[in-house]
């Protein structure tokens, strides 16, 4: 749930501010230019990648969110799940944050056509930025040689065959925020917190958290591979042989 | 990312399982009746309230999820976000599990023809489930009278109002997991493993918890009002008065 749409002058939705000291603070926001973000979604992509982020986002003051894809309009993502309306990522000329999500399939993703349209926008934005194997398709149109960048954890060392610097962790930043990453699907939650501290303050960026209730309980301690148990290690390790070592095999990735 | 794709024999994509032990046992789970679920969504609804459960139910085996709305389609989330499509709630005859996701405006989860389907859906339901507000829109439908429920922190007690019980937790369960409910946003993540734990075993949920890197580490401890600093929670007091008491008031919610 969200409360703020009366609180934020959020461009994505227009609503007026609310009273007082939100209000001023609301106006002095809005005197500064606002933040774009483009987030640019592909088919066979996973929902929660981008949903975590743009929740987070779509909470800050003055920041205008565009979810874009290689055509437009409603894109099907992994189980068939459908999403969009989306802009065409031709028609976007410049965003200041760029944030690429993954895909258990990557062959969209690494299209000749999705990699220049990501790589034309990475070069004129602020903020270069990807959760789970969207780092891979960063990586893949050239944008990280030589830059620190998380993944999921069963593909996270297939950077290196990009060029970039794996970093096995749920954030990892270079070029002092120039480039920042998030780790595998619900990292995206941890990883956008990190990027409204940078862009909008703590404050925003903690406000964000509550009205999100990020309270995590996990009931299991099964969410990262030097956690899960034997068992469950195998499963992941008969469907994707080396995961484990971050060095899984998709469809897509080299 | 998902990397189930090739194991599950999850009847909404409708892939080969793999070899070995893992395509005996997704034999196993197929020899029984699949795990139905519906997800009921409206306009106004906030997608991370289903976008993390249906990332978690999406990767469980023999479980076959339907997103409906009451007019059918693309339906206009919270922040003019577009999602599906989705089925037509009246042509649903019967589920096995209904969750009700929340918004932070209720007006149309609470119409009288919204309510009557998830009223008929939860009378033949084997679990009757929410995330966030959701509760709400189930309390109004008279389906949750003496029975315990979660809901967002901001608006949990206004469950009394409609006969339930209110929970101030992440996750509330009753009748034994015939009710299951998370609290705002994000705790659907938490929720959905609890009744993944339930309903498929506990190596399936940890299975899932491990391919969407559960494994939560919030740069701030903000999610929920006993933590927010005293600046944050005067950000939400003004916004929302009575919030912080579980007594918000938002469109829709007497």
């Amino acid at each position: 749930m969200s409360v703020t749409n009366n609180l934020e002058g959020n461009a994505s939705n227009g609503h007026p501010t609310s009273a007082g000291h939100l209000r001023r603070e609301a106006l002095r926001s809005r005197s500064v230019a606002p933040l774009h973000i483009v987030i640019a979604i592909y088919p066979g992509g996973t929902l929660l990648d981008f949903a975590g982020p743009s929740e987070v986002f779509h909470r800050l003051p003055n920041t205008i969110i565009r979810f874009a894809s290689r055509e437009g309009g409603p894109v099907t993502l992994e189980y068939g799940v459908v999403f969009g309306r989306t802009d065409r990522l031709a028609e976007i000329e410049k965003t200041d944050l760029l944030l690429v999500p993954g895909a258990p399939d990557m062959t969209a993703a690494m299209t000749p056509e999705f990699l220049a349209q990501i790589r034309r926008l990475a070069e004129s934005a602020k903020h270069v930025t990807s959760v789970c194997t969207g780092s891979l398709a960063l990586a893949a149109a050239g944008i990280l040689k030589g830059k620190r960048s998380a993944c999921h954890w069963a593909l996270v060392n297939k950077l290196a065959e990009y060029g970039a610097i794996p970093v096995a962790d749920r954030f990892a930043e270079d070029d002092n925020g120039r480039f920042m990453s998030g780790g595998g699907v619900t990292s995206g939650i941890d990883f956008a917190l990190r990027v409204a501290e940078k862009l909008k303050g703590r404050a925003s960026a903690e406000f964000a958290q509550l009205i999100i209730e990020y309270d995590p309980a996990p009931p299991f301690h099964s969410g990262h591979p030097r956690n899960a148990s034997p068992e469950v290690i195998a499963m992941v390790e008969n469907l994707l042989p080396g995961a484990t070592k971050g060095l899984a095999s998709i469809p897509g990735v080299r």
